[in-house]
């Protein structure tokens, strides 16, 4: 117990300089442990840059909402509030509204999932479910197994729970298995406890990548054999450009998976709704503390969504919503093919939002992001999907937002921005690089690479 | 690491009867070690039978929002989404909209509180930013300072976090200040690290009272001479009967308090839309757990209210609830009068949602409210609002969301149930009465005792 805020300030009058910026709260010696991995990151403020309208932005992961009809929306949501107002705007369930749920069993549907709504909770945004599944499993130092590399925002949350992150590697068909088996041994031998493998199978977030049917029945073997849960993150298994609904691999065990969907990318993001399916004594835990986290999820919202899903013919909408971004998929890889310099390699991502991409060797993806964000255009550097600093010489395209025109001009500004640099390198060595030092990437997700 | 599921039930066979409900679970030795404080009330079942509409719920915190001007928001909505619908359907900041930040720099300004839109940070309803601040803050062990009794949601969080919750006395002004001054004096001695004191200063759920403004000085002042942060709720500010509107104790400091708010009840409470407002620092972790959480709050919600603040006559609004809710106090309180046994007291609230009764000497209001929701009748046991057990002797009565009318039918039937209860314990002493065990209240606030 500090005595005073005074004395508090005062015993940090002599800290070193670098926490300089934390100096001013007096609160500092206040809070959690965990609160030492609630760090920004100054590529934040570049982001803030990179959102003027002259930046093609290929950093973010916004949905192209524009392309609902929002006159009609607007209609459904009218009727709905006169309707039905009393009930949309009061407190629900805890749970989650129950007619939702039965719903979201038939969006599940389409990936193969035969569920009861009573094992759904529903959540502001996936990203929720993701924390009370962590907040319900994960203490101080337990494992989480990841995919190399790995959804930003998941890390957010595993660091925020103080966890042991430990990324396994891909191939082209995603979590490689002998990987998976061998780092499972080798943490089991350290004594570790593995509490769960986190992966996203359909158009991964941000490799671009898709476990075939073949790979994903491995990876759940593995997971049940040592007695691990998988936590299955699948925000984009509808968005595929092939007429192919992937099948998850809930649809395949419900004893041993916890499925996250999410409405972000099949309706719109803004509304914040999510769920979590999990096995029943799961689920009874993730209600728990959803309560606590929040009481109960927007009615407002969810009222939303199930009306547009009962009103509305939304697998039509999804329909063009896959239409929208195969067109820039077929962009960005077009493009690509044609400008960036060769030694450069991407991903062929078959639905979903991103392309992962792998410059020449020798190159920086982060010390080159300020020279790109001058040139006008962004991306996510590698370095952002891993804990422990791999991918310097990645980096994460969306498509998802700009439209074909700006994706190609996007595309023009960052191949001229890597022969620069690729120039530079070629003629005075990699030292030759203005070397722009950049902290760690966040370790949440800047508003803008979700 | 268990080496699988089989063998986690297997190991699990041979648990005592009293697991029995968690031997199904093939994960319960997965759990986080804060999983364990996870865990549901049998009340809430008994909850959902007092949800039927032949029960008169005084158990509830639900608000009145029937009164709220439906077709003319259904109108405001839809106009909302038809002009800025691509945005209200985007993901948006994490920290909230700013232009609704700078409203509830006004809405705030109600309570006496001048501060900057940048020091607030909006969420899923203000139980979200109550699980931040805890969150940020409170390793387990930590000690919170909470009144006596305490607001159900809040124990639930701090139990989520696994603080050590202490209560500290109230008298009929709120908080006791001696009483505060000498726990946190015991607890220092002890050695114990108190990290936050957390008030409901204004129409306190569940006791029904406020804080005078001297009171609010002394509390202050215990705090700011001790170090520790004060977590100042203040969902009910602006719903005082008397045309006051008490200032908040944030009002008078920037620095040392976390002030907690909320549109659930000026608004609506299905739109989920709270904020916290941080002293700079504290913000700065609270943006940064609320990305983590949830990535960003609703832009529709938040949409929702921004468009309701400049558009409707909101203060007049919240002057509709005000006069709804003074006559259903009134109703309560003057049936209560009437029709109450002798040694029956309660709190005069003179704002808010609830008042607090303690019921005569010997009487055990968990044990009873098995037979009041069988008269029809439901409350919520004082012991709901204590981690320690205390409270048996007190019961809370809202009179939020039923009509006066049926409010009065309540504690008719409230007031029969008591009587018989005093007539058998006079007659035959206090083991008479059927005793109807019930396990200690939930962790967390059940769907119907916010």
């Amino acid at each position: 117990m500090t005595n005073s805020t005074e004395s508090i300030q005062a015993a940090q009058a002599d800290l070193p300089a670098a926490t300089a910026g934390s100096r001013l709260d007096p609160w500092v010696s206040a809070y959690a442990s965990r609160a030492s991995s609630m760090t920004a990151s100054e590529i934040r403020s570049l982001f803030a840059v990179a959102s003027r309208p002259e930046v093609v932005s290929l950093a973010g992961g916004m949905p192209y909402v524009s392309a609902l009809p929002l006159d009609e929306m607007a209609d459904t949501i009218a009727s709905m509030i006169r309707e039905r107002g009393a009930t949309a705007l009061q407190y629900g369930s805890g749970q989650g509204d129950p007619v939702l749920r039965e719903q979201i069993t038939e969006v599940m549907a389409e990936v193969g999932i035969h569920a009861h709504p009573d094992d759904i909770v529903v959540t502001t945004g996936s990203q929720m479910a993701l924390d009370l599944v962590v907040r319900v499993f994960c203490d101080p130092g337990d494992v989480v197994l990841v995919e190399s590399p790995s959804y930003v925002g998941a890390l957010g949350v595993f660091r925020a729970y103080e966890c042991n992150v430990v990324h396994v590697a891909m191939d082209e068909q995603g979590l490689n298995p002998v990987a998976l088996e061998e780092t499972i041994k080798r943490l089991q031998v350290e004594g570790k406890k593995i509490k769960m493998i986190y992966t996203i199978p359909s158009y991964h977030n941000p490799a671009g990548i898709t476990q075939g049917p073949d790979r994903r029945k491995d990876i759940l073997s593995i997971a049940k054999s040592n007695g691990i849960l998988i936590l299955e993150d699948d925000p984009y298994g509808l968005l595929g450009f092939d007429g192919v609904v992937p099948r998850a691999i809930r649809a395949d065990d419900a004893d041993g998976v916890v499925y996250l969907g999410s409405f972000s990318k099949t309706i719109a993001s803004g509304l914040r709704v999510g769920w979590a399916l999990a096995p029943h004594g799961v689920r009874e835990k993730l209600v728990l503390a959803a309560e606590s986290a929040i009481l109960c999820p927007s009615n407002y919202a969810q009222f939303t969504v199930s009306t547009y899903l009962a009103t509305k013919p939304w697998r039509d909408q999804v329909a063009v919503f896959r239409d929208v971004y195969r067109e820039r998929r077929d962009a960005l890889l077009d493009t690509m093919k044609v400008l960036m310099p060769a030694g450069t390699t991407w991903t062929v991502p078959t639905g979903g939002f991103y392309s992962w991409v792998t410059l020449p060797e020798g190159m920086d993806s982060r010390a080159m992001l300020p020279r790109a964000v001058n040139a006008l255009v962004a991306y996510v550097p590698g370095t952002g999907f891993y804990v422990d600093g791999q991918g310097r010489q990645s980096l994460r395209l969306s498509y998802c937002y700009p439209t074909p025109e700006r994706i190609k001009e996007g595309v023009r500004r960052l191949a001229s921005v890597v022969e620069q640099e690729l120039e530079l390198i070629a003629t005075f060595g990699p030292d030759a690089l203005p070397h722009t030092e950049m902290p760690n990437f966040s370790s949440t997700p800047a508003p803008d690479v979700r």
